[in-house]
């Protein structure tokens, strides 16, 4: 069977891992080409992937055959970046967000319409790990009658805060940076649009945060079309470690997911009680789901599936999170079209 | 030593157990006479509790030599009661609410101002549990950096819900009779008041509560005074158990109170998985609590203290059980004065 | 109502609780005198229950007029004050263990079958314990088939080994001393007796503790007659806590007591990641169990009852005790007759 | 980089996962051959694996190149295809347990030392367990102080007994076939050998196991040469899952691995309670440690490492799991010389 050639454009952490389950641990798929504008992570792809690197994307994308592309930069990059796979006729995966502005959301779209044989899709990883898939299959079976009440948190370590301090402007704040997980979450299981929103919040351990007009920990509650209701936290100063977690409240039960979020399935008992150590990053809980998604993104190339996910959810899940942004910003409600 | 004489209007469901906690489980007390306008209450008191019994409560005042009045009427009936008692001379406990308005509330703080030598106490419970004790002392020791965020409801299961249906007008709706213990909670572990109000929900299950304007599950966000958050919600269809809980935040930990609230200290292996069967109503949970606040309001009397609680902070938490309300009617922020 | 008059012997830490218990926490029982040997318990006796006290259980017995003797002495003095009591026509309670010899035991047993008219009944708290109960109830539903195996522990918190020391010779030993609670929950929950055993164990932090020829950790499997089995430990070197458990496994579920046994219902999150901080003492578990145990004992009096628990099982307790300590010392099976 | 050549023999349900590693998800190494007696298992190698297959290890062996063989096949076949391997001159991995005779282990031992540069090891999956390294890594830098106790279990669901039954003789029995896994932790985390030990049990839930000499659920309690304890479960009678659990309890703290073995990080509130599902069969929980075990031996291979684990672990598994049997059988305590 053939194999599906992929390049990739940037190689930060998150890239990093990418390159490495494209080039390890999925079959029937070559990574051919890496791009960045970092020539560190160049030399990494050189020295540890031996693939060909480019440090401009029309260059890769002129020289290089491939099949599709994965946009893995920095948040402003996507957008861009997605436009010119798709002109190239390739398919297209970005990280999440797709652009921190409903303009470049909505002309990605349209040039994917003009493109409707290529896959191009915005990868809300959560929704391919194993416990958030396992409560929608419970949910969907019908286990806790009607969902009307979804909480859902992204809560990083303390101890990135002093890194991310360095990237809040170019990854649009808080709320995109943190939260389209969380919305994209209460649009699938509520299903329903977000229709009205008020974000508050303030940089309650790190002045830094509140200096450059973003928060270290903010609160959205939604209204949805259908009735129903989400709160959304997003934090940046937790201590006992990455705390994401999500309940979904029905009508008959209710489905907590992500808690504990422990090192392994070991329980201490000593001074301190009886005790969870947890997970210290986003990657370590989320690590499998990445595989799966990029996986699943190179089965609809190959088996020409739709993926479920859209570049409308994207689309929308910008807009959601830009009225967070607003409600906050603006101290009052904000309601959506 | 002497004892405190006792007397108590309305002995219904909570009446009937503070009557007991008064008549047999708390020293130095003595519970001397019982009103009521139920006939079947009025024989428990007479056949269980052996105390004379009135229809009656300006007649009882007359006629009974006593130290202290408990209130534990139905909601409307607690001002008018608290003032008679006051004016007779009277220390008064009152159960929560003070009032459902606040001209009530603002009405029974002047007349307690004529007082000024009796305790006008409304007693909220949860302070008086182990467990809200035992983080309050956590986190006044700094346990966990400084609290920014509180997230607490109160949750019935399923089986009241029906019993409460008929109780839900004269009660003042699922705002005042759930979540003015989580009000008081967000202010006494945020120590500010909350000032800007969001409150949403509806009739998810039931819905005979939103053809009387009510809900059966709501979600209140609030901003507080110093910039802090808090988010309440209440819910009548939890089909575990009785489902309250508090989780504080701060900025260097945090710490959840009430789950999960097991029936006992038993975990069950079978074909379920393994689980913990929950307590069905509050009473289970808080049984303690309501002796050790009657204990204390007594100790009070007795050792000539004043109480933390004052009847301003039943002012309060009443004014934002209003704004709660209202928002959840109007669909719009309120912003208390 | 008449009041059931009773009197106490031993008012070291435990016996104070039932000394309280009696005196202010059971109606229509009266806290007539006490006695002990130690000049510090007599005192608190006088002042804070204002009570007759002596230094000579005969003198207190001819003295007094009562209908029931609580012994909560040291164990050397259980058996002979019991039969004191018996012989005075009371009604007796009796701490655990009743004696560490069998003939001590038979000897008790003895007299009681001639005063068969009173009461005679060493108290094993945990099977008045309410999770100790909910979790029988359930097995009697059947909820987990036939029992066929036990697990229990008796391990306390390593800060009080240094006082324990100094009891260890007239306490009997480890096995005695923690032991008995487990084995008699073995043969409840098992319904049969236990036939062979087999004990191991060290001082494994405290050396002081083999010095003596004890341990500071023992584990004693079980062969019951009916087939069943039982492991049972006992320790006084756990940091976290006192933690005592019992999981009881059968054809179809198991259930598990009393794990985790964390002060209050709070869980903390902080840089040792989630935890739950436990109780320090068996009281603080099991001060609950002491009270029902006791009003159990005196309603069985009022009501002209029959304990369900009876001095054989105290007796047989007593035996299996021994066969542990046998078996510990001679490196050995034991089985009992 | 070279590629390691391997053969399996046997490919059952496990052998199959064991192939299908080998095959997809470890670099640098190509299974070139698969041996089995069992046409279906032979035709799925051909059909999914694209391998030559062979019925006759013999064969194999001669005309397949190679450089190590996996022994996947039923535990009496393990032994003399292990010699076969060695003596092919190929590094030999085998699955669990070397064999249930001493003769047997001695005899591969005698082989292995003629042929001192191949690797061959028995595979105790649970040392390569995520959480049971961290335990290990916490505990060597003295989380718990000094290790004394070990309680492990190795527990089935119900479901599968069915078909075990069929299986039981030719896998030498439930000590041989559960509790080799906890002896060899017990050794591991003890750093001790058992000296004496007492196995007690019977067939509580299905009587098939009794009518062949063997059990659904057993216990077995060990003295180690150290003084430590050791108490071991099996049983095949669990409602709620699979239920492997390790504790180990040192002078300062003790460590719980496994519990509760939960279907992904979902807990479900619902009318049973708060409860979490669990995973059904052992490969739920260990398939990850089986691809790093089998990665940790090709790794040795290639990098001329000897492994943690030598034969003679195996050996003394061996002889532990044979004196469990006996003590079972006969009734009394066995010493091991």
């Amino acid at each position: 069977m053939t194999r599906t050639r992929v390049g990739i454009v940037g190689l930060g952490r998150l890239g990093r891992e990418y390159a490495i389950n494209l080039h390890s641990r999925i079959e029937r798929v070559e990574l051919v080409a890496a791009c960045s504008i970092n020539p560190e992570e160049l030399e990494f792809a050189e020295s540890d992937l031996a693939i060909p690197v480019f440090s401009d994307l029309d260059i890769m994308l002129q020289k290089v055959e491939m099949d599709a592309l994965f946009v893995i930069s920095s948040t402003s990059m996507h957008a861009g970046q997605i436009i010119k796979g798709l002109q190239a006729g390739l398919h297209v995966f970005s990280e999440k967000p797709l652009a921190i502005t409903v303009e470049e959301c909505r002309k990605v779209e349209e040039i994917a319409k003009q493109h409707p044989d290529q896959i191009a899709v915005v990868g809300f990883v959560r929704r391919f790990d194993q416990s958030y898939q396992y409560a929608k299959r419970k949910i969907d079976q019908g286990a806790i009658g009607k969902p009307f009440l979804i909480r859902s948190q992204t809560v990083d370590k303390d101890t990135i805060a002093d890194w991310q301090i360095k990237y809040v402007l170019q990854s649009g704040g808080i709320f995109h940076d943190f939260n389209v997980h969380d919305i994209d979450l209460a649009r699938w299981f509520l299903a329903s649009e977000i229709e009205t929103v008020w974000s508050i919040g303030d940089a309650y351990k790190y002045p830094a945060f509140a200096e450059v007009g973003d928060a270290d920990n903010v609160m959205s509650t939604c209204r949805l079309a259908n009735g129903t209701m989400a709160v959304i936290n997003a934090g940046r100063t937790a201590t006992h470690g990455h705390d994401t977690f999500t309940e979904i409240v029905g009508t008959e039960g209710s489905i907590l997911i992500g808690r504990p979020a422990q090192k392994h399935l070991v329980e201490i008992y000593d001074k301190h009680g009886s005790r969870r150590e947890w997970i210290e990053v986003f990657w370590d809980r989320f690590s499998d789901a990445f595989l799966t998604m990029t996986k699943d993104f190179i089965e609809c190339i190959q088996a020409g599936k739709k993926p479920e996910l859209t570049l409308n959810d994207a689309t929308q899940v910008t807009r959601v999170a830009i009225a967070f942004t607003e409600s906050f910003q603006q101290g009052k409600l904000i309601h959506l079209d």
